[in-house]
């Protein structure tokens, strides 16, 4: 068992965003033209409505959403995610905002609603705040052990082999530099943290093993290879 | 159980490359500059040294690696690879390239030699072969229901579910035109297959359910994610 680690309390994020219940409409986004709402009729097209904003929700958030949505759908698709994180911070691959977006969604819709989009925006608030603490001489990259001491303080304990997998699928380089910039330390959090989910969900008692049927396995993993 | 199925006399590749013991060099390949050998001295360093051409293999793949091989090192490199496949029969992603090379050296450093590349010469004639039998019509892509019946005739038995995904994955268009062309049906196939290798080494009894330790489990899915 040396190498594995999922510590009772630090398992997952702290302040994680989707384990915030799902609430009924806030009032302060009423643009969506198909009137979301908390759906109260049990209704089965329910995924074909945008979902909400939870109440409270930073009225900046909701300015970000109202500018991404550029076709006015109430939804966030994959391209105008890409557009607006790119605008906020840098560029993200169309990856990345893939697998940001089945995260959130646990679907391959590649649309997200409002709930969604303010996740989506913690969480990169949450990952630049553990990238910048990470990036002691600021130079925009992280070196192996920065990334696995950000993965550590994020709960994920990391054997060196499995580091070293990281550190060459994520690094642009293919691993020559060893360095990671914060698009890929993004991507690496997000792959990370959703197979240690799947993997978690196979072992409720931690043990530190899991048993997958092979369906199980297949669809546990496939939804993390390229989008 | 259902949707599963390892065929027990179909599982993997009827003619599968890798099966190939490793032998003595063989005379026809002399151009290396380091003699490649077959390590009788159990040379810790053998994996700097390139593997060798096995006996009696055909002369065609022995001129394709000279073609191939560039600069001359007796390894042939990604990029390599890439520009010798691209002359071949069409253009590979650099993720596909990647994964081919993983497939056949099962480490990460995306160089292979000359037994490796006879290995990735057959697995791609065999692919094709399979491609061109799935795709009826010749239209250059093969539909969902085809994409099924090329892996079962694979002994890869996949659930709907695992095909929509795969079909979600590896359709160009990321699922809307559901067709998939010969690179990412390639890419598909390794895929399947390899996931499915690390699932059976876990599973060695043909029960349907594999264990895996953390470890274990991240060792083997993170080499197929987005090289």
């Amino acid at each position: 068992m040396s190498g594995y680690s999922f510590p009772p309390a630090g398992y997952g994020y702290g302040q994680q965003p989707t384990a915030q219940p799902y609430v009924a409409p806030s009032a302060s986004y009423s643009s969506s033209p198909s009137e979301p709402g908390a759906d109260p009729y049990n209704n089965p097209f329910s995924s074909l409505l945008p979902s909400v904003f939870p109440p409270g929700t930073d009225p900046n958030i909701l300015a970000c959403f109202q500018v991404a949505d550029q076709d006015r759908s109430g939804f966030i698709d994959d391209k105008e995610l890409q557009r607006a994180l790119s605008s906020y911070n840098q560029s993200f691959s169309m990856r990345t905002i893939h697998l940001l977006m089945f995260t959130f969604t646990n679907t391959n819709t590649r649309k997200i609603g409002p709930k969604e989009f303010t996740s989506v925006f913690h969480s990169l608030q949450h990952w630049r705040d553990i990238f910048e603490r990470a990036d002691r001489d600021k130079s925009g990259k992280i070196d192996p052990n920065e990334l696995r001491e950000a993965l550590l303080s994020e709960g994920y304990s990391v054997s060196p082999v499995v580091l070293d997998l990281l550190v060459s699928k994520f690094d642009k380089t293919g691993g020559r530099n060893k360095a990671i910039e914060y698009d890929n330390f993004v991507e690496c959090c997000v792959t990370v943290k959703g197979l240690s989910e799947k993997f978690k969900a196979k072992d409720p008692g931690y043990t530190g093993s899991a048993t997958f049927t092979y369906e199980a396995f297949m669809l546990a993993v496939l939804p993390f290879l390229i989008a």
